[in-house]
C-alpha cells in the first residue's frame, strides 16, 4: 500500500499549533529545535514508507500463525522490524544511558503515527516495546535496567504486556494469577493470560513478557496485584537467553483485523519471574507506561486515519463517474464534503496528539505540575478522539471508494478491521471518558479551566481579525466552559452518564482551536479553508454533545435492563 | 446466532406510531387489519428464527463459491431458501393471480427485517427476486409474467438485477452492454455486468437476470439503457427450464462481508434475452423497483442493527465485570448508554421504513398522489438512515463486546462486516441525500412541508400535556422547516454540500415525532422512558446537522482538490 508521511503536516503542526518550540527552548531537549526534528522524521518516514508500508497488506493477506508452539510471522515482518530497530526508531524517547537518544516524546509520537500509518499491525510490536522500556526504566532495579533495555531499544528483544484475563478485562483488580517467592528473590508465576499482542515471534531472540499477578496473602482488587518481568527465554550472567522458561503460547485468536498481529493466550506455569517496583505496586508502574500506552494506541488511530484518507483520496482523484467539474468523483460535492472531513477530522486528532506529547515533554523537562496536568487532561482526549477517528475516517474511506470498498483488494476495508479495535484496548473509549470527567477533574477543573482560559484568550484576540473562523471558537468555547461548570456540580453517576458526548464535545471544540491557530499562521492557504470547512460545518456538533453531556443520568439509567430487553 | 423477532415492537408501532389502521380501512386491504397482519408476522417469525437465524454464522464460516462454473451455496441455505418460499414469504405483496398473497407493502417490509435479522446474506436472495417479481408485475408482456412470477414467489427461480459495470457505477448511463435483435423478438445481450448477487445458485432450477443494456443506435446516458429479461436456462413453452443461455458466472468477489451471498462477475456473451418495457424504457423500469428495493436494503441495515442489538444486549447482560448494582456490564452507565443509543435509534429507522411501507401501501389502495409524494419523499431516508443505522449499532456491537468484540467467533464483528455495503449498494447514502435535497424537493418542498406540518400539528397538540417530550420535538420541528426553507432558496450545487448532514438531521426529527407518538400511546412504559432518552439526549444532534447542511457549498468546495492532497 502506499504511504506517504505527512511531514509538511507535522511541521506546521509543530510550529504554529502545538508549541513545540517552548520543548526545544528547554535545558533538556536543547538539541532537539526544528532542524533536528525534521532530519529525524524525514529518516522515519523513509524507513516507513520503503520498508514497512509494503508489510500492511501483507500482514493480512499471510497472517501470523502457530507452528508447533511458535509463532511464524508474516512474510517480511523480520526485515520490517529491525529497519526499525537499526534506525533506532523503536524508543527514541528513551534514555541515552541504555542505547536511546533521549529525544522528546512528541517526536516518538511522530515516529509512532508513521509506523501505523505504514503498518499498524507492525507498529503494536514497537509499542509494546515501548511501553516496557518505559516501566523498566521507572520500576526496575538498575541490574534489570542494564540487561533488558538496551537489548528492547536495538530490536533484540521484543516486549509485551499481560494484563487482561478472562474474567478481568476492564476490571483489571478481578485477576487471579498467581507468583509465589521461589527464595532466590525470584518468583513462580501461575496463570493464564489473553489478549498478549505479539506472545511470541519469530524474529527476535527473546520476548519478554510483564505480567501482572497477586502474591499470596495480597489484598483483593487492584491494591493486591504486583507486576513481574519473566522472559521467554531465562538469560544468563551476561545476558544472554538461554534456559527456556516454563511459559508457552497457547493460542492465537481470530481477529477481525490485525491479522498480521498475534494476539496470543499466554500459559504460565511457575515461570521464572522479577518483581519489577513494589510489592503491590503493580498498578502504579502499569499506570507509568500506560499513559504514554494510551497516547500511543490514540496516535495508532489517527496513523490508519491518516492511511486511509490517501488511499481513498487517490481512489476519488484516479475514478471516473457522472459528470463533475475534474471528471472524477473528487469533483463531486459529498465525495469533496467525505474527503474534507476526514482531512479536517486527522488535523484535530494531530493536534490533540501533539499538543499532548508537549505537555509532557514541558512536564518533563520543567518538572511544571500544570505541565504535568494538562498532559493527564489530555491523555484520554487523544486515546479516545484519535482511534474514533480512527474507525470514522476508515468507515468512510470504504464509502469513497462505493461498491469497491467492500471487495477486500481494494484494501480500503483492511483499515475498518485493523483499526476497529483500537477504541476498545488500551481501556476502551467509555473508560477514558469516565477517566476524563472523574479522575482528570479531581482538581476541581482546574487543569480543565487553564485549557479552556487558553482557547478563550486565542478565539478573544482574534475575533476583531477574522470573525467568521475566532466567533464560533469562541461562541463553542463558552458552551464547553458552561457544561465544565455543570459537570463539576454532578455527582459521578450523572457526569458518566454523558461522559463520552463530553469528551468528544471537548475534541471538537479542541479541534477548532488548533484549526484557527492554524488557519491565522497561513492565511489565504489550504491550511486556513480547511479550518474555515472544519468550523463552520464541523464544529457545530458540539452543541447536541454538550446538551448530551449536561442531561445527567436519570433519563438515562430509567431505562432498565428490563426495558432494554423489552 | 440466537434472533427472536420483535413482534411487540411491530405491533406497537402499526398501532401507535405509523398509522397502519388506515392502510386496514381501505377496500384494498381490508382483509389485512391487525389479526391478520399478527398471523402472518408470527408465521414469519418462526420461520426467521428457526430456520433462517443459524445460517448466518454458517454463512460466514463456509462462504458462497464458484466450483467448475456453478456457485456452492453454503450448507443449509437451499433449506433456508426453501422454508421462506413454502411459507410464501418471498413475496407476499405479490398479486394473488400469481401466486401471492396482495398483501400491504408495510408487511413485507417486517418480514423482510426479519429475515435479515435472522441472516442478511440470505435476505439478498429474497429481495432480488422481490425486485424482479415487482418490475415484471409492471413492465413486463402478460406471456412472461404467467410464466416467471409465479415460478419466483414459489422459490422454484431466483431473480437478479444486473446495473453496474466497471465504469458505470453510481453513473449508471454510463453502462456499454449490447443488445440486439434476433430477428424473432428476442435480443442478444453481450457484455460484463459485476456486483451480481446471487447471479448463480445450487438450489433454483433456473436463475432469471433483468439486465440493463444499450440497443443500437441509442442515445447515450439513461435515456438508452432498455431492460432485459435473460435466464439462465431458457425455458421451453411449457415453462421447463431447457437450452443452457450464453451467460456464465467468471468468478465472485471477496468481500469484507456477505459472505454467504455470491457475488458475481457475469459475462453474456450474445444470450438471449426478453425485452422488458419499453425500448429506451430501462432507467424507468428499474426506478419503478427501485424505490421498493432502497425500502428492502433500508430494512437489510435496520434488520442487522436489530440483530447485533439482541447480540450485544446478551453480552452485557451476561458478561460479569467491575462494580455494577446488576453484577454485569449493563448496570455501568455508559455501557446502558450504547445499549439505550442503539435501541432508540432501531426505533426510529424502524418508524421511518414503517412510515414509509404505509405510505406506499396508502398510494396503492388510495391513488393518492400525496401518500405518493410521501413515499418519496420517505423513501431516501429510509434507505440512508437505517444503514447508517445498521453500521453504528453493529460498531457499538462490537464495542459493548469490548476485546471479545474484536475476535471473529464471538460473532459481533461479523454484523458489521456485513451491514457495511448497505449504505453502498442500491444507491449510495450520498446519492440518497442527493435525491432528497434535489428530486424530492422539486414539488417546491410541498411533500416536506406536510410532513413538517404533520409533525408539528401533533406536537403542538402535546406540548401542554408533556412539556418534556413535546417542547424539543416542536423545536427541532421548527429547526427542520426553517433549513427546508433556506435548502428551497438554494441551488442544487449549494444543496448538496450538504445534502449528507440534511438527511440526517430530517431522521432525527422524525425519530422524536415517532417516539413522542410512541410515549404518549403508552405513558409511564418503557417505551415512554425510551422516548424520553431519545428526546433528551440524542435529538439534540439535529442541531449540528441543520447548520452543516444550510452552510452551502462554498466553504467545502472551496477546498481543490490540491488543497486536499496537501
Amino acid at each position: 500500500m502506499a504511504y506517504r508521511a505527512p511531514l509538511d503536516d507535522y511541521r506546521q503542526l509543530l510550529k504554529h499549533v502545538v508549541g513545540y518550540e517552548a520543548v526545544a527552548d528547554t535545558q533538556k531537549y536543547a538539541e532537539a529545535g526544528f532542524e533536528t526534528a525534521e532530519a529525524i522524521l524525514s529518516g522515519a518516514a523513509k524507513v516507513a514508507q520503503e520498508m514497512v508500508a509494503p508489510l500492511q497488506r501483507i500482514g493480512d493477506l499471510d497472517p501470523a500463525r502457530l507452528e508447533n508452539g511458535v509463532v511464524r510471522t508474516p512474510k517480511g515482518f523480520a526485515e520490517g522490524y529491525h529497519a526499525i530497530a537499526e534506525g533506532g526508531w523503536v524508543a527514541i524517547s528513551a534514555p541515552e544511558q541504555y542505547g536511546g537518544m533521549d529525544l522528546p516524546i512528541t517526536l516518538t509520537t511522530i515516529v509512532n503515527e508513521m509506523i501505523s500509518g505504514a503498518c499498524v499491525s507492525l507498529n503494536l510490536t514497537t509499542l509494546m516495546s515501548q511501553g516496557q522500556i518505559e516501566a523498566l526504566e521507572h520500576h526496575a532495579s538498575d541490574a534489570i535496567k542494564e540487561m533488558y533495555i538496551p537489548k528492547l531499544i536495538s530490536g533484540e528483544w521484543c516486549g509485551t504486556m499481560n494484563l487482561t484475563e478472562p474474567q478481568a478485562g476492564s476490571d483489571v483488580g478481578a485477576l487471579t494469577t498467581k507468583a509465589e517467592e521461589n527464595g532466590d528473590g525470584t518468583y513462580a508465576i501461575t496463570g493464564q493470560k489473553i489478549y498478549i499482542s505479539g506472545g511470541d515471534n519469530d524474529f527476535a531472540s527473546n520476548i519478554c513478557h510483564l505480567v501482572l499477578a497477586r502474591l499470596p496473602g495480597a489484598p483483593s482488587g487492584t491494591k493486591g496485584i504486583s507486576l513481574f518481568l519473566v522472559p521467554k527465554l531465562i538469560p544468563d550472567d551476561n545476558g544472554n537467553p538461554a534456559q527456556p522458561n516454563s511459559l508457552k503460547v497457547v493460542s492465537l485468536e481470530h481477529k477481525l483485523g490485525l491479522h498480521g498481529s498475534a494476539t496470543c493466550v499466554m500459559q504460565y506455569d511457575g515461570a521464572k519471574g522479577w518483581l519489577i517496583g513494589e510489592e503491590g505496586g503493580g498498578m502504579a508502574a502499569m499506570f507509568t507506561m500506560m499513559n504514554n500506552a494510551r497516547l500511543g494506541v490514540g496516535v495508532q488511530g489517527l496513523g490508519v486515519a491518516e492511511g486511509a484518507y490517501q488511499h481513498a483520496l487517490a481512489y476519488a482523484m484516479d475514478r471516473k463517474q457522472g459528470r463533475s467539474e475534474t471528471g472524477t468523483i473528487i469533483g463531486h460535492a459529498d465525495v469533496r464534503r467525505m474527503l474534507a472531513g476526514m482531512k479536517a477530522d486527522i488535523f484535530v486528532a494531530r493536534s490533540i496528539a501533539l499538543a499532548n506529547a508537549v505537555a509532557i515533554d514541558m512536564a518533563k523537562a520543567t518538572g511544571s505540575a500544570d505541565w504535568k496536568a494538562r498532559a493527564a487532561l489530555l491523555t484520554p482526549i487523544t486515546k479516545a478522539f484519535g482511534t474514533d477517528t480512527g474507525v470514522d475516517v476508515a468507515s468512510a474511506g470504504v464509502q469513497v471508494h462505493g461498491g469497491m470498498g467492500f471487495i477486500e483488494e481494494t484494501g480500503a476495508a483492511q483499515f475498518l478491521r485493523d483499526v476497529r479495535v483500537t477504541p476498545i484496548y488500551e481501556g476502551t473509549n467509555g473508560i477514558q471518558a469516565m477517566d476524563l470527567v472523574g479522575r482528570k477533574l479531581m482538581d476541581g477543573g482546574e487543569a480543565a479551566f487553564a485549557l479552556v482560559d487558553e482557547i478563550e484568550g486565542f478565539a478573544e484576540s482574534v475575533r476583531g481579525k477574522a470573525p467568521d473562523l475566532g466567533e464560533p471558537v469562541w461562541q463553542a468555547c463558552e458552551t464547553l466552559r458552561e457544561t465544565l461548570e455543570t459537570l463539576l456540580s454532578m455527582d459521578m453517576t450523572d457526569r458518566f452518564a454523558g461522559a463520552v458526548p463530553f469528551l468528544r464535545g471537548f475534541a471538537r471544540v479542541l479541534g477548532g482551536y488548533y484549526h484557527l491557530r492554524a488557519a491565522l499562521a497561513e492565511p489565504d492557504s489550504a491550511t486556513e479553508r480547511l479550518a474555515r470547512f472544519y468550523i463552520t460545518r464541523i464544529l457545530p456538533e458540539h452543541m447536541g454533545l454538550f446538551a448530551h453531556a449536561k442531561a445527567g443520568s436519570e433519563t438515562l439509567m430509567a431505562l432498565s435492563p428490563d426495558d432494554l430487553a423489552a
